[in-house]
């Protein structure tokens, strides 16, 4: 499982009075924690309040790297902010995100193949999120599409089927596991799967029961990667013991440890 | 999910040794903490070394019945042990199990009848269990076939994939998966899908962790029941959230609650 690390997020209010008092101190801490728990990537979101948000980016950015040379996933849905984030994350980052609106996909793609990046792309456009399943791989069918155009390697995309709280659009719940399975046959190879977790949770009263069990149903429909908190071992567990049982990895005693040994 | 307690089975050290002695006070406290915690219905076998099975069967269901009247799973290959048990537990018993050999089936089935029980049957025959999904639905079909030729009711069929321990069989873990998925699509109405839950984890470090994550991936694929130790929270939590995820039951803030208060 590609894991992206979720906590540098303006939206949790440590890291917003980091990016007001410009305190590296409280973002070494995080990166360090998220790399140390097994983080493949780092989310880079300046937060919804963020009154100069390419600033905020720039220095975000610039001081994840003092600290990591990890790849990061530049989270905005801003295109100067999304500029400005990829152009100092380097190569090999991931544009977080994109939708299937064809006059976005059409306005970022160029930015992933400028930069040189991965992309993940919402199965969602102008009309919104699709109810059902059929909807989503619809949209995600021409997101594919638009890449191939645009010359994108098929694993440099990853899809987001669009995860919504288990208390606002319980009935998504079950299409987004299908989505995810249908994703993993729109191509061979196939792109990558990708949810932001946490939001199968909010206003739940047991947010780490919930989401761990979601990854666990999403991992057996295919998912192959998320945007999740690293330093919730419980949950890297699940995910991990998921991938175990889907015969994903071989089986020893030690199969966490040898996981995060890896 | 209908929960079938484990506990009362003769490999069970605590088991072996009541059954010995014929001390009523263990077994009449394993069936108290299953029923609280929530067990739909109880297991009953006499274990691998029982030298006098029949008896034991006997002294276990008829000690069982002065403490509760839940449905009893007279749990037993042989067919003597399973006539006794089916003959003391009363109608709505289960008898568990027959596998989907055709003589086997036409030896066990007229015992459905005779004493109006539902039946788990697993899907395996004489040549073994089959390593794949296609070959676990093909005899699975059989068993249903059989079934509508006794007139049996469909609700009234539960079938086992049959789950090996990852250590031994791990390629086999997604092909029990996908047969659940496919066993639902059988007949409309559908068979009833079951587990023996604990195999997973046979001989595996964190048998819990093991047998919560599979479970879970389980009732996403539409398992319908598992033989489960009850009295573990985690999993029966995690059985109940994973329902939830797949939208079988609303949700309310205290889901967990609800679900077992109904």
């Amino acid at each position: 499982m590609y894991i992206i690390g979720e906590r540098i997020n303006g939206m949790f209010e440590d890291i917003k009075k980091a990016i007001i008092s410009r305190d590296e101190g409280i973002l070494r801490d995080w990166v360090a924690r998220q790399k140390d728990a097994g983080a493949d990537a780092l989310d880079v979101n300046v937060g919804p309040a963020s009154a100069e948000p390419v600033q905020a980016m720039e220095w975000l950015v610039k001081t994840i790297r003092k600290f990591a040379d990890l790849p990061l996933s530049i989270d905005t849905t801003k295109f100067d902010v999304m500029e400005k984030g990829l152009a100092l994350a380097g190569e090999g980052s991931i544009l977080n995100s994109v939708n299937g609106d064809n006059e976005k996909l059409d306005r970022f793609l160029p930015l992933v193949k400028k930069y040189k990046t991965k992309f993940i792309a919402l199965t969602m456009d102008k009309k919104g999120i699709p109810k059902d399943c059929e909807g989503r791989v619809e949209i995600a069918a021409n997101i594919v599409a638009k890449a191939v155009e645009y010359e994108i390697d098929i694993n440099d995309i990853f899809i987001d089927a669009v995860i919504l709280p288990v208390g606002v659009a319980q009935e998504h719940l079950p299409e987004v596991l299908e989505t995810i399975k249908q994703v993993k046959m729109i191509s061979d190879p196939s792109p990558r799967t990708v949810l932001g977790l946490s939001n199968v949770s909010q206003k739940t009263l047991d947010r780490p029961l919930i989401n761990r069990t979601y990854l666990i149903m999403a991992v057996a429909f295919g998912l192959d990667s998320a945007i999740l908190d690293p330093t919730d071992k419980p949950l890297v567990d699940a995910g991990i013991t998921a991938e175990l049982l889907m015969n994903k990895a071989i089986y020893c005693d030690n199969y966490l440890e040898a996981y995060r040994k890896k």
